[in-house]
């Protein structure tokens, strides 16, 4: 195993670090980044926030925009923010935000050319994570979160496997990617066009059926210009209703699908998640 | 007066907003945002921290990164950040981060080709607080911050003009430029090779024998890269001194000079400057 530290900042007492590695799942190099609390320094274990980013973005954007380090060094809570897809020369892409490099979806891609490198649900769910565990002073609690195709990636990677994750939470997530065009995009390019296939990866779907529940805290703009065509918090809300499921879904006026959005609210997401990381 | 919004953000209960319009003081368009606090929804007319960014920077990088909102919300305080630099393709420029567009160091230049531009002292100083003033609700109780070149600005238009100011405080600010690579590079395209029109632009000069006295808090990284050769807070620590200047400098262990620096004590600023703005 080979990891590179490619930056380090102080932040808040503790340390934002970038790393590279090489991911066996993905078949490619890849970049993320940590943000240690001061906790971690004391040797003590702190528990893990997975975030995971929106269409177009790198571990970057969460790490500089959102805010969250302040209150992540309060509680004492690491964040780990993945690249949002593989990378790389040798990685499939087209033209266009929203399919291939910086929007892999979360799921492990099953058609040409993508499958050779967009595994990113298994990249998320178990290469990450180990390689976090081995290397910094981190517990095996974890959390999990997102922003639009992030939130989506977090719901989804929640509601297959809560016994991974203690809490999940989502800002403005791609609710019902089945019955939207990011999502039916990305999947018919992804996963083809067998139906089964893509209800493995609609929150909205399995939220109908699960069996194991997880504190879920999801926050929605009113003023989100991909509300009502992409995002589709009411097929959530829906399912929650239908199945019992522990979701708290908030709607806020006037606020956009923007970093400011995520800001405003992320450290009411880091307390609920630190509720339930036994902090 | 034409003034165009160009975009509207819900932050914190409060709205970031850009705005274009024409500068007559540096004869182009200009781009600034504005952070208006909830309070300023009510009617309340809120106090003002203009804040001055560094090298390469627009009006964004602030108001993204440096997660100031939160306690500009909590505070009642409106925040300005201009561009650093007149802008467009009628505007003089160089290659190199350090001269012509995004590192117009806050003086008026004397010149050519720069003079028919580059004046951002007088920008910064009257042209867009009357603007400011004029459009939104605010007061005239006004602060002035900054980093890096912003730094510089911020310290070099308070203690020239200490009537405008409640109080003034700064990042890694570049703190002597008469005796660094930037600020000689810098000084000899806008100003020529007078060394008196350069004393008018250092803060350390300028606080050895200035009147009007602010309070002053300035915070630098001890792991910040550009210290020894650029910033030289030592050379304003000194001033101070010899003027019983009211400045307090704080030096923090393994901060650099980027944002993540910024972020972990701009909410301390903040405070600083809203005991001054009588909050």
């Amino acid at each position: 195993m080979t990891i590179e530290n490619l930056s380090s900042n102080k932040s808040f007492g503790g340390w934002h670090k970038q790393y590279r590695h090489r991911s066996e799942v993905l078949n490619c190099d890849m970049r993320f980044a940590i943000y240690l609390p001061p906790q971690a320094a004391g040797g003590e274990q702190v528990p893990v926030l997975y975030w995971l980013s929106g269409l177009t973005c790198t571990d970057e954007n969460f790490m500089q925009k959102a805010g969250a380090q302040q209150v992540a060094a309060e509680l004492g809570i690491a964040i780990v923010a993945p690249d949002t897809s593989p990378r790389g020369d040798a990685v499939a892409d087209v033209e266009g935000y929203d399919l291939g490099q910086g929007a892999g979806f979360y799921v492990n891609a099953t058609q040409d050319p993508w499958s050779r490198h967009y595994h990113m649900y298994d990249y998320v769910l178990e290469e990450l994570p180990a390689l976090v565990e081995a290397l910094f002073p981190v517990s095996d609690k974890r959390a999990i979160s997102g922003h639009s195709m992030g939130g989506h990636g977090a719901l989804v990677l929640a509601l297959r496997n809560p016994e991974r994750f203690q809490s999940v939470s989502a800002f403005s997530p791609i609710a019902n990617p089945v019955n939207c065009p990011w999502g039916q995009k990305a999947f018919t390019a992804y996963l083809g066009e067998n139906g089964a296939d893509w209800a493995e990866y609609d929150a909205s779907l399995l939220m109908r059926h699960t069996t194991g529940k997880l504190p879920a805290l999801v926050d929605q703009g009113e003023a989100d210009n991909f509300l009502a065509e992409q995002l589709k918090p009411e097929a959530l809300a829906a399912a929650a209703a239908a199945s019992d499921y522990p979701l708290q879904l908030r709607r806020h006026e006037g606020y956009d699908h923007s970093y400011y959005f995520i800001a405003s609210f992320i450290g009411e997401h880091l307390r609920f998640h630190a509720e339930h990381l036994g902090l």
